[in-house]
């Protein structure tokens, strides 16, 4: 299962360099993020609802080539790692002519939204991690 | 002739009260600015390329409710100003009920993307000009 | 009583046309309000640690020149209208010429950080209302 | 050489899990690097005007621990590698109980302003390359 997710980069994300700024794609993850649970029909604002929140731990991003203002680019998002306590999300984004300009990384840790602490996601949400579990099992 | 542009809110476009920041807006509005301009076939990059820039003049935001991540929003674009030397756009946006959310404007000048100087678009690009002085009568 | 910030623009702050973007001085006002209530000793994280919360109502920016990276600029914040459910600051900022290159204002609401509602200040917290009060009146 | 930087987290940093968002660690990163740049007498801004680039080819940042609104981090900053073509800094990042809370890398092409094309900074600019050299060599 791979994500798609079409993104339109926007002038406040460019520099002065005329190309999109490199903090932006730790961004745009987040938007495949978002896309990604959202085709595998879990919400990630229903996931945050019931407590779990899915903070940081590494972010890992390789720039090869720019990003332009009004130039449409895809991401295509899978998931490459699954733990009880974490898991990783690869991100490959091309341009429109099928470039691949840039690879993201990240692992995020399953943490309980009230205490910021780690949560075993096997035992609290077994649904959910066997659902991922598939997924990576299919990659 | 109103543009509609349909946005869904970024986690990392929140902040700690749990709802989307206000300095936001003002990059929506822009993303609106841009599919306004795709719409009626004047692409902002190319006119960019053109020689001519639009900095921001004037910005107004009104802020009646709140809007929440992944739950997408809906802004209806129109041109209500145009003389030779700017232009004020003004953006409604939407939640999925239909409420009126945010209301903003925009005064934007005609400027040499070299110089940064003023220009009189009625001049320099008459049909430019034209196009969008015929959607403001329309209004 | 009129609270300085200084501020050095960041790289990430600029956009295409080489200059900081106009979403950024919302930001800007932000980061002069919280210094504003800092050197008042109305530290803002601890109003919201007391559950209040201050949502923007209205934001207006006029932008008469551009700021640039690396190049700092400094900023004048003053509250010019207390009411006892909102409040309103205006922010001068100035290049390091002393040029005044852009003036925001900002109104914001008193409000419930659990229910979002409104609060009457000068009920719920007579004591920061009056400390505000004093500095609007000396203006 | 350890550049430090002092950072006062923005509201607008925060998320709405009440803490730093992660993708602003690079942009902080970045107000690092110019204050890097700056205390070793190579203002970025003037580099660029000389028309060297350097956009990034990697990044790298590992979460250990949040940051918050209003609560001041330092970066420690510093140089751990250098060739004609790249160079990559390394920031660690504390709070104000000294507690390391994050370490970034990034990785930036020394490149022409113009056509973007990689540059070998020891033969265009010996003068830039030998500071920075000594400064590795230090480690």
């Amino acid at each position: 299962m791979i994500a798609i997710t079409k993104i339109l980069p926007r002038y406040a994300e460019t520099d002065k360099m005329g190309i999109i700024h490199h903090s932006v794609y730790a961004i745009w993850y987040e938007q495949a993020r978002t896309d990604f649970f959202n085709q595998i029909g879990l919400r990630y604002d229903e996931i945050e609802n019931n407590g779990i929140m899915t903070p940081l731990v590494e972010l890992n991003c390789k720039y090869k080539k720019p990003a332009y203002y009004n130039q449409e680019v895809e991401i295509k998002t899978k998931i490459i790692e699954l733990t009880p306590v974490k898991f990783t999300l690869e991100y490959n984004i091309y341009d429109t002519n099928n470039n691949l300009i840039n690879i993201g990384k990240t692992t995020l840790a399953w943490s309980d939204s009230k205490t910021f602490k780690i949560i075993n996601l096997k035992k609290t949400n077994p649904d959910i991690y066997e659902k991922l579990k598939q997924l990576v099992e299919k990659e």
